[in-house]
């Protein structure tokens, strides 16, 4: 997978819109966690616990999420910096919000403790593409 | 369309998280919002002149962000009102972003023309949402 | 919302694939499916009876189908008319799996009547565009 | 990524609906096409020729099944399986149509010959999947 996206982003006509290492990163980081999500919603409704609701949702917005962002870091044609920056921090932000909730109920499904897992990783890649790309300047538009 | 929004709505057992009929306007204009997008796109390939490529990517990106606000403010169960927040934000200024770009070629292109009332209408309800419901403290965490 | 996608289909340069009434019917019905559904999977989570999972399960599904077929339908331009043709029996499929066990719960759960109404609507409209557009010889390639 | 497909697998309360290699295979597969899909729609956007119309619109169709096939792949709980199977033979057929189309224009675009092997692997990982796992007496109910 991290092969095709490297190769994809280097045959592009179009430079990348940030680092190439740390973009690929963030692009695989939100598939696997986007997968993930889907996953553990799924692996939770069949677990049926009423104190599961809450993370059965975060784990479906999560997973739309993710999704989107993948796609919008994928095209390197013009973006819209304001909008990629907005995306990256919403992304991490409910990555983060869907590992804290899984993390609660880690102990009791190994499941919840794989996802918060990816969670945390798409957190982390989403802020050091934030960190090495995002001109300030550019995103307060 | 809008009239099985209201419907879901009112027969969910959880309460709407924001007052109803902001929040099925707001879930209607990003349907339509979406469909619009996802149609100019297309119609700005057919035209396929060089100068459309921009207005093509911000369709994609305003397509795809606006799918994902319609799914998350259809769910009332449990939301992240920091994520929904930010998702609101998000997606206004995507479609203000994209009713701007399609705006600009909206003399030579009837669909971007139409394109664009789609997405004003839809930053408009967008922030129509974020007045009515979202406390700023819950926001903010 | 209806009016949109009639103009967007009006306004693109490439005439539409199918006859415009069934295919403006059948985008309708798909994007008012998916959002039924992915409300209604919310509200049977929320529920949270186990013998809910199955109905929570195609809902899922069947948000996913009918937003991808409302974009395949939404696009005009050199469209593979096999690939349209079995994404709408597809649809049709999950809607008529998903109207089916929602209507097994429609008693004690009004949002699935809701749901199970605009699934149905949804087979409906894709069948009418499977039977006036899609030619059989250019389907079986 | 593929180590995390296997994990929300096997830590899944629910057996897989088919043998778990081929099934994380395709998963794989199909999150790796649709990134490869996007990527590719993108940079054939950036090259505006023409004659690249139909690659895009493949590509674009082609993106939005992979994932949510890799989507439906991923749900474990009471699955469908016609809709399963039906999901697997739309995906082998668009990612074979996308791989032919790519590849026509593999010498000129090094995108496209990148995006056709990895439509080609989902088509071979959808049809491994196909033959090993839905018996044909539950698909054709």
């Amino acid at each position: 997978m991290q092969r095709t996206v490297e190769r994809m982003l280097r045959t592009s006509p179009e430079p990348p819109f940030a680092p190439a290492d740390p973009l690929c990163a963030c692009i695989h980081a939100c598939v696997e966690c986007a997968q993930a999500c889907t996953a553990c919603a799924d692996a939770c409704i069949a677990d049926h616990g009423p104190s599961l609701g809450r993370c059965i949702r975060i784990n479906l917005d999560c997973a739309d999420l993710c999704t989107v962002a993948s796609r919008i870091l994928s095209r390197q044609l013009e973006p819209d910096l304001g909008v990629v920056s907005m995306m990256l921090q919403l992304c991490a932000t409910v990555c983060d919000a869907c590992a804290y909730e899984c993390t609660r109920h880690a102990g009791m499904h190994a499941h919840c403790d794989v996802c918060a897992a990816a969670c945390r990783r798409c957190t982390e890649a989403c802020r050091a593409l934030l960190d090495t790309t995002i001109e300030p300047q550019r995103v307060h538009h």
